[in-house]
């Protein structure tokens, strides 16, 4: 029969279909299109004329803004979804309507110069400064009144999203605490009213306890699949110390943090031949400082299902795999020989 | 400036991001790939004992059940995402967390014996075949103490998670009310609470003064662009009279209803070239003779539009098209020579 989970955090339930269940290795994708760097892409080297002007760069020493020589570049999004940032939002009426101006910042992470390497084949090196970066640009926005919340996100893949093929981020500054941060926020309440304790300092604790949806753990940090995970591959990295600010961390712990974000992505790249995905970071929101019970993490969201009419209309998503064997398949992937470009070519 | 718009319903926001605005025939599919009526299309004639026994049909007199000479067919999911309906759901804890067995329903209602033809091409007396059908499966299951709420969903085309492309709906019956519902249910308590009214009939009210977002009207229903739409093109059907629960309907709303669903479906059709779509209807919950301050109705979500890493981290869709530039290009898409798969064989 089939089960409902619910998400310990938000309340929310999941259907687990298992009367429709795959095997995992059946979500592999059977062909990948070879990616050639475009002739015209404007993320690439010696192109930054074709972005607007970079608000943030790694850069070799003695190179100039907006020329080669980055190694990591921040430009504002060229059609932003949020912005600009310099006054506070305003409140009007449409009729019984509301509205508000969108204020806010929408930048653009640029991963490296790489055109065809993403987090999964970059060097350990590269995806460090990668979330030195969300940090950078997470602490350049952060005292802004106009916004109350950052979000840090990462479209990999056509259909998961991304535009442009060139790995990159995106950083958005918004108006308002977003409803789904919003619900976790009050789940992290409501369980420490009820029980005195963090809930995913508990989840954390069970899962490490049972291990049957660990997919991989070092020093600092816990990836696992949740027990109500939303679609097949679900993964969060989760710090193994209770902390509300994902701003906060030492450099020990941002290094353990690439290492963990590289690996699990890693896993996803090998095992299913380069899924396409999301992930963002849920912290607490920046003008919080009575949010100390939230506890920071990242969600992985492969896109390897359809959200239809059910989902969609009732919000209840349906699973077609187990947590416990996603999380077995990924656990298991040989990641030892990391791929890279030159590596193994029959991958791009 | 991108601008953000609530849902004066659920108290969502939508960021409307005027930056990034596409004209709306940009929306247009360049090309469909011709469907050919499979081989083994278990929903078409004569493969009747390719599916679960039907559990009802509108049949010629005289034919027999799982047999050719029926109009609309309804059957079992093969792969139930719930079910069986015969016992309670029960509820265990794993750990910290909660359980429940996933009883209900998961019917398929096929549209019609055409492989090729959905609600915009199939004639008016089909659709209403449609319609009733939907209402005689809900009032099939109305009574079961197992089931919560009974949510009937259409999937059209292959991106917006149609598995089967001989067009049909679905029926699924849960133990739950779903978040979706239960939020709607709640901003219509608020809203009565704060002003005395349906904000349903307030939001047709308005709708009709302004007229900017009406698709289309007829004598019982109007068919409109949310004012905080979500997708391209989204559009809801609304009764004009207050109504709580769908399935109460006279003969005369549903023929009503019937050609306002093709219609609007046909103005997707031709005005688009069939994208893909998910439509469901919001209804009361089926044990609840109190909320009849409900207002039931049916949304429509083209998938033109990809849910990527803001919209799942932050729960707030990004729209690139204003609901007045979508609802008047619709409203001017001419549906008078209405496409058959005889007389436009071009769009199939």
């Amino acid at each position: 029969m089939p089960q409902l989970r619910q998400d310990l955090v938000t309340g929310r339930w999941v259907a687990i279909a298992t009367e429709r269940a795959k095997r995992p290795s059946s979500f592999s994708r059977s062909a990948v299109v070879s990616v050639q760097p475009s002739a015209q892409c404007p993320f690439c080297l010696g192109r930054e004329s074709m972005t607007p002007p970079e608000v943030m760069a790694y850069r070799q020493p003695e190179t100039q803004p907006n020329t080669p020589g980055w190694e990591l570049r921040v430009v504002p999004n060229l059609f932003p979804a949020f912005g600009p940032a310099n006054q506070e939002p305003v409140q009007s009426h449409v009729g019984p309507y509301l509205t508000m101006t969108g204020v806010g910042v929408h930048e653009v992470l640029i991963s490296s110069p790489e055109h065809q390497q993403d987090i999964a084949e970059l060097s350990l090196v590269q995806v460090e400064k990668i979330v030195r970066a969300y940090v950078d640009r997470y602490n350049a926005h952060r005292e802004n009144p106009a916004i109350q919340y950052l979000l840090i996100i990462n479209n990999h893949g056509k259909e998961a999203g991304a535009s442009l093929e060139h790995p990159h981020s995106q950083l958005f500054g918004i108006p308002m605490v977003p409803p789904n941060v919003q619900e976790e926020l009050e789940g992290v309440r409501r369980y420490h009213v009820e029980k005195g304790r963090c809930v995913y300092c508990d989840i954390l604790a069970t899962e490490q306890k049972t291990g049957e949806r660990v997919i991989a753990e070092n020093d600092h940090f816990l990836v696992y699949a949740p027990f109500a995970s939303r679609t097949p591959f679900e993964a969060s990295i989760l710090p193994k110390w209770h902390a509300s600010h994902f701003e906060a961390m030492t450099d020990d712990q941002r290094k353990s943090f690439a290492r963990a974000l590289k690996e699990l992505t890693a896993r996803l790249y090998r095992g299913l031949n380069d899924p396409p995905f999301n992930f963002y970071i849920h912290t607490a929101p920046n003008h919080s400082g009575a949010d100390l019970d939230y506890h920071w993490h990242l969600e992985v969201l492969p896109k390897l299902a359809i959200a239809a009419g059910f989902e969609l209309g009732s919000g209840i998503m349906i699973n077609v795999v187990t947590p416990e064997s996603a999380a077995e398949f990924l656990r298991n992937v040989d990641i030892s020989a990391a791929p890279t470009a030159a590596a193994s070519p029959a991958l791009h």
